[in-house]
Order: C-alpha cells, then sequence, then structure tokens
C-alpha cells in the first residue's frame, strides 16, 4: 500500500494539519523509463503554501483531492531505467508527500531527477545543494551582486534560504545584516558570520535598529519575508540598491480579502518582474547617442511633439503650477 | 538690471504662484572662461518640485531666497570664452529661473552647456532633444528595452516625457497604451500613434479599463505617476515585465505628514534601485555551477547548514504548520 497525503480543502488563512488527510492507494507502477521511490526526506517549503491556493500562481496547484506536491529524497525500489538500479538514491521535486511515488528520471529541468552525490548527507540535495542553494546562488550571482564591503540585509535569515544567502554573501565579501524573530535563529546566524542580526519582535524600534546595523545604507536586500519588514528595509535603500524579492511567508497567509495595505511584492515575486528607478542625470554620457536617434526619428517624420507655451518672464510660477496641476498640453515652456 | 524668480519659502503640498517672489539685482559679471547669457525659453518639469523640499532629494535644492533652478535656451550676450561668441544659442540646465546668467560652458554632465543645433527649433534642447528626449531615450533602451508586439503602459502620457516613450516604443514596434486625465491631452496621444490610450478620470473602473486595453498583461510599465495608478498597473504585469519608475507626480505633492499608503517609488526613483522578482525554477540551467560552487564552499567548512528534522510520514503536514509558523530552527525536513 502507498500512503499519500492529499489536499483536503484550500485554507482559508494559515494552513492547518486538517488542511490535508491521509489516504492509502494501491502501489504505483512504473511505466517503460520510469522508476519508483520509496521517499526518504520530504522537504518542507514556504512555496508550498502557494500550491493550495485556488488563484492562479507561478505553476499550477494543487486541488483538493490531489496528492500534495513537494520535494524529496527517495531509494529505488523499481526501476524500468537503464540507468537506474534499485538501491539509487533519487532526489526530485515531483515526489510529493508520499511513501513511493513513480519518477520520470529524463524530464529536464524543475521536474529532474538527480542522482544524490557521494559524500554529502543525501537530505542536502534538499537544503544546501538543492533549490534553496540554488536559489541562494542565482539570486546573489546574477541579480544582488553585492560587492566588497557592501551591506547585505535578509530577512527570515535562519530559514534554508536565508542561512545560504548570508553565508555566500560573507564570501562574496559583504557585511551580512540577518532579520528573524526568534533570538535562537539569530544566534545561529551569528554562529555561521553574519555581522549583525536583528530579532524585529524584540527591537522595538525597527527603522532605529536597521539604521544602526546599516549606517550607510542597504546596497542589497534579500527579501523572504514582504509585509512590514519590507517596507522598513526599503525605506533605507542605498544608492544603486538591488532588491530581490524571493519570499513573502508575513503574507502568504493572509485569505484573499485581507488589507495587507498596498504591497507589489506578491505580483513582482509571480512575474519575475524587475523594476529601475530613473534619475535621467545618471546618464548624461548617452546623451550624444540619444540625441542622434531622436534628430534622425524626427527627420523622419516619426517623432512629433506638442507643447505647452506661456510667453513672459512674469509667467514662470503661473507656468510651473499649471505643470504641476497636469493643466498644460505639451512639454510647458516659458518663451522670454 | 536682472530679474529672478527666487524661492519665498518651502510650499506645504502644491506650490502657487506665491511660492515664488520676483527680485532685481545687478546684471551678472562674467568670470574667465564664462559667458552671459540673456534666457530666450525656460523649460518647466515636475523634477523642479523636489528641488523646494526641505528633505534632501537626489540632488542639492534650492534655499529660501535662492534663485529657482531650471534648464532654459540663453542668447550668448557677453562672452570670456574662445569657442562662444555673442548671438550664439546655448542650452543648459544650469540657466535657472532669470534674465540672464552666466553659465561656463566646459562644465561637463548634467549641469552642461550644449550648443543649440541648427535647423531645429531652440526650445526643442528643452523637451525631445534635450532633457526628455534622453529620459525616454535610455529608459526604453537601457531599461524597458520592449520587444516587438509587447506592451507597453505609459502614465502621464501626454507630458514631455510620455509623449516620447510612447513613440519611441512604437518606433521599437511595441503595442502602447497611454493614461492620462485629460481627453485632449489622450486625442493628442492617438493621433501621435498610441494605440489605446485610457482617461483615468472618467473611465469608472482603472483595473478592467486596463484589463481590456492589456489583455496579455503589461510587459514594460513606464511610470511617471506613482499612487493609485502605479497601484493599478502593477497588479497587471505580465512575465518579467519591466517597470521604470520614472515619476511620481501624484504624490510628489504632498506634505509629508500626509498618508500616501505604503508605496515605494520615492526611495526606488531616489536611489535608482532596482528590484527583481526571483522564482528558482526559472534557474534550472544553473544548477550544475551551483552545486559545483556549494560543494566546494561546503567542503572548505564555510557554509554550514541547520536542519529542524521531525519523523515518521504521519508528521507532514505538522511540520508544514510548524515551519509556515516559523517555529522550525533552520531547513525543514521530515525524514521516513
Amino acid at each position: 500500500m502507498n500512503r499519500q497525503w492529499v489536499l483536503d480543502s484550500y485554507p482559508q488563512g494559515a494552513a492547518t494539519e486538517e488542511t490535508w488527510r491521509m489516504i492509502e492507494t494501491d502501489m504505483p507502477q512504473p511505466g517503460p523509463g520510469q522508476i519508483v521511490v520509496r521517499t526518504k526526506w520530504l522537504s518542507l517549503d514556504p512555496y508550498q503554501r502557494g500550491r493550495i491556493n485556488p488563484a492562479a500562481n507561478y505553476t499550477a496547484g494543487v486541488a483538493p483531492g490531489g496528492v500534495m506536491h513537494g520535494g524529496g529524497v527517495g531509494e529505488v525500489v523499481t526501476s524500468n531505467h537503464p540507468n537506474w538500479a534499485v538501491g539509487d538514491l533519487a532526489e526530485s521535486m515531483a515526489v510529493g508527500w508520499q511513501e513511493f511515488s513513480v519518477l520520470t528520471p529524463d524530464v529536464p529541468g524543475a521536474g529532474a531527477t538527480n542522482r544524490v552525490p557521494e559524500g554529502i548527507p543525501p537530505q542536502a540535495c534538499l537544503s544546501w545543494m538543492g533549490m534553496p542553494g540554488l536559489t541562494a546562488f542565482v539570486g546573489l550571482t546574477e541579480m544582488g551582486r553585492p560587492l566588497p564591503g557592501e551591506t547585505v540585509v535578509v530577512s527570515a535569515a535562519g530559514g534554508a534560504v536565508g542561512q545560504l544567502v548570508g553565508q555566500i554573501a560573507k564570501l562574496m565579501g559583504a557585511r551580512v545584516v540577518g532579520i528573524a524573530g526568534d533570538d535562537a535563529k539569530l544566534a545561529h546566524c551569528r554562529n555561521i558570520g553574519f555581522d549583525v542580526t536583528i530579532n524585529y519582535k524584540t527591537c522595538g524600534d525597527l527603522d532605529a535598529a536597521l539604521s544602526e546595523a546599516c549606517p550607510e545604507g542597504v546596497d542589497v536586500f534579500w527579501d523572504n519575508t514582504g509585509g512590514p519588514i519590507h517596507d522598513a528595509v526599503l525605506s533605507q535603500l542605498a544608492f544603486f540598491a538591488r532588491v530581490i524579492i524571493c519570499g513573502r511567508i508575513a503574507v502568504v497567509n493572509k485569505a484573499p480579502h485581507e488589507d495587507i495595505g498596498i504591497r507589489a511584492s506578491s505580483r513582482l515575486i509571480v512575474t519575475r518582474a524587475s523594476t529601475h528607478g530613473l534619475i535621467v542625470f545618471d546618464w548624461w554620457h548617452k546623451r550624444d547617442i540619444a540625441m542622434r536617434f531622436l534628430r534622425k526619428w524626427y527627420e523622419a517624420g516619426h517623432i512629433t511633439f506638442r507643447e505647452d507655451v506661456l510667453d513672459g518672464f512674469e509667467s514662470v510660477p503661473k507656468a510651473f503650477v499649471r505643470m504641476m496641476a497636469g493643466e498644460n498640453q505639451g512639454k510647458a515652456l516659458v518663451r522670454l
């Protein structure tokens, strides 16, 4: 028999142990090229909360009655695949919350089945050698790119991703500030090299604690929580800061109708959107190329431009007030 | 005599015509290498509102009693510079709200003095051949990078930057949706090639209007306004959208104590910050390189990792609930 945890019903707010029920089904049978593994380790990760929402997320969710999604490590018990033998250890995001699962080793990408490397604890494939490790690695090396001496702030610092972000950022030469709500987690963070830790539940004034921890501002913010911590760190970004919006555990449990304020992080994660602050004065070195194109487009008739002209030096403040009120039709100018 | 508009006092909320007062001073005298120009055109731009706030912004502001900052075009009336002759036309951000100003032609960067090119109306140096043109050009070519067929949404579409963003985005092959609060502005936008326009004041339901105008979502959002329009467009971003936060005219007038909701756009502009949504499943092609580094760092003792293990298949929902409540110390795992 195969025991499975299936979704009982979509949770309102936080999931509880009653969100799932255990069922027993027949042992699964492998098709050609497939293997059956007996689950040895299962990984619990915040992304899984998003899989049990009725609303669309970045990937298909679990419907009530379906086996809960999740990554795990299993030992091969049946193999129809020439490269996999009984007793091999496999890691896959496609295991799910069940004692036995059928895996298709040749699927590429995030559903892939990987061999557990020799010489590491098998469960490392679910943590620092697995999905959380990849998350921290690409987020820091491709997006955050901290330079030596820059300040990196990590929320949910003691979590699977947070621990790794802090340690990799230290290897890259950054100062690391960790935020969490539990002194034991923060003691662990300091033990593994975080320079400063902040307990957002007990520090009193988070803005003041951040300001003290980051006197030159925050160069890289790794956001695992969203919510009020996100707001506080954003208010102390340094020039040309990079923000990696990786999680939103502070707001993910909220029911759709609950007021969580105007916070875009859910949509910014799901869409992988990037935002850029634009100050044209940083780009003056591009002026010549810009003007060459703009003039060419203008002379070809591709660009027309409307002006809103007031006359006389006396009218300058009036023109400004008109422009700020949106009453101008086109570029606001004063002709003397 | 030289007439000047000087800041009378910092405005609370919107500036009014009484925010400035006109004074008369002596004609300015040029030093070595300098020129004096008689102002012919002055440019009014929303960034100027930020210059008359007491709070620090991205550049130094105007103190009460000081001449208001602003770009303009002037005709040379005195020259101590070998390359500039009386009668030449100069454009500079350093003109200010005054009839005569002293310019130093050899200053580089944003304070530079540029010769007005032949063959264009001189005031074009304040619009499509000037700072608004450079803004639209670099924001689209360096940050937004719309591909042919993508949808670009522009707020304050009829303004100096908005008009150009729409036209350049069309040249790049994009569909362009313009938002403004004035039918005359929007008619102009349609005349110059915008595909769809939305009057946010009269459309009734902005979310519905956006959804109809952008059935596949918003690929590039050029935000000139901040505020509720920003919120509405962010809620309809497409996958891998790019957001250029260029202005915040909807909230710039608010006094510091006014509640504008939790909106980060001011800080994101001032710091030129970039934000990135991270979904690790997009990065599976980086898995091998990530694992190679992670293992090397682990074996060198640079990475340690804490696990929070529960035993038994029965405990999976309990482990999930613990993890979501933050009660786990380290990576949440279940061992079967």
